[in-house]
């Protein structure tokens, strides 16, 4: 069955998670209204990215916080799911997070960025992930990515190899990296196979400037709908059946030679 | 220091492999006066690529065949170094095959198609390579692909991991596979912080069209030169001295995680 979903390009709400919550409540009316099961936001959504050390640190929330339980309300007011970034309480520091809320409410994965970005991230940020979880969601297999990690070819592999079919990637994506939004997640969902979803920001904060861009590519690499520079809802519908067509066609996984790949895991 | 390389993208001489030789005589006269180190050709130039069984077998060639002695004779004449396509005669059946050929006739890398195409390259092709090689070239590090293998992400991978600062990519490109060319390539070249020229064929051979598109991109993934869907000559200078600040910028090969990336050599 097909699905709609969205991405909302926003240049957020600097440090302030409150007025986050208000914008996340009246951007998931829209969507919704529009037709849109799945909302996604950029990275560190719930606070902004370029937070520093200390921010980071004060702003930081668990997912039984209560800010968590105001967004989770917010996807089953709207009846839409929810994905966003956060930075999260956890053990021995923060991690940049990024969480899938269904339009129940119910929190079905949570992933912690697993390669962090120059000094910026590694000041923020003490704890990485684990590991690429997928879970599964209105008939596709759903992985998280944060940003940095889309740019290295091994975390989209390794997704679909877990069989995910639809990869979410909130990102904070900045001058000169064009080629990321341009070129790299078109890439990623035409060798992968996978409906992808790149959220990023728009506007700046703090003397960091992000280039939009934010786009949905589908499985055989079209670019199904992709943002400019400034603040925008996109939107684009999400077709199994394509999938499935472009997946009989070519078989990039299963020609794939594994044999002769050691030295990436060396 | 700085060197100029050529692609030539060409409709070849089907099935005709003397009278390639002479279109290769050419282009290497022409790629040299304007002052290239390197001409790069399509995937199997010296034969055309939509050979069926038959021919792919009867026009196969050994690296001792007289023709390739041409070809040496060739890069030797006019002074440049050749990359090349052509159906080998191998230990058990036909390769698909690439080779380098330096300025002064010596064959420094053989490299056989590892990932097959479809059926096309199966009838084809009964042998496949056995790893990523790597040679040293005027201060580059120099890897080849063939078609199909840049697809994966592994195979540039294999190769930036083996040291490859260059990797160059004989192709046959069809509709409508045009995101290879318009994404995937500069996304390869990006994320290996590598120089890729992509060398397509143009026109048709025996009802199999050709897309062109042929490129070389830089290591921050800038489209260096593009050819459009004609026969064309495209140079472009390579700058290991812009690739050593694009390396000390991002560490896109330090920052990896090779500890998560283990299902992928499964």
């Amino acid at each position: 069955m097909t699905l709609t979903i969205a991405i909302c390009q926003t240049e957020g709400c600097f440090a302030d998670p409150d007025a986050a919550i208000s914008l996340l409540d009246a951007t998931a009316r829209a969507a919704s209204q529009r037709g849109a099961a799945l909302l996604v936001l950029p990275e560190l959504f719930c606070t902004g990215y370029n937070l520093g050390a200390d921010r980071a640190r004060s702003l930081a929330m668990s997912r039984e916080d209560a800010r968590f339980t105001k967004i989770r309300a917010i996807a089953r007011a709207h009846g839409i799911a929810l994905c966003l970034g956060f930075p999260e309480i956890a053990a021995g520091g923060v991690a940049n997070s990024a969480a899938l809320i269904d339009a129940a409410g119910e929190i079905l994965l949570t992933y912690r960025k697993i390669h962090l970005f120059g000094a910026l991230d590694r000041a923020m940020f003490a704890v990485r992930g684990g590991g690429f979880p997928v879970v599964a969601w209105r008939g596709f297999t759903v992985g998280l990515a944060i940003c940095y990690d889309i740019e290295f070819p091994e975390t989209a592999r390794a997704l679909a190899l877990a069989g995910a079919d639809l990869i979410l990637v909130p990102t904070a994506l900045m001058p000169p990296y064009d080629v990321v939004a341009d070129h790299v997640i078109p890439a990623r969902a035409y060798e992968n196979q996978v409906f992808i979803a790149y959220a990023n920001h728009c506007g700046s904060e703090d003397g960091l400037a992000y280039i939009g861009k934010s786009s949905i590519c589908g499985p055989d690499g079209a670019i199904l709908a992709k943002a400019a520079a400034g603040p925008e809802l996109i939107l684009a519908m999400l077709d199994p059946a394509h999938q499935a067509r472009v997946r009989a066609r070519d078989a990039l996984l299963a020609d794939r030679r594994p044999e002769f790949y050691r030295s990436l895991t060396a």
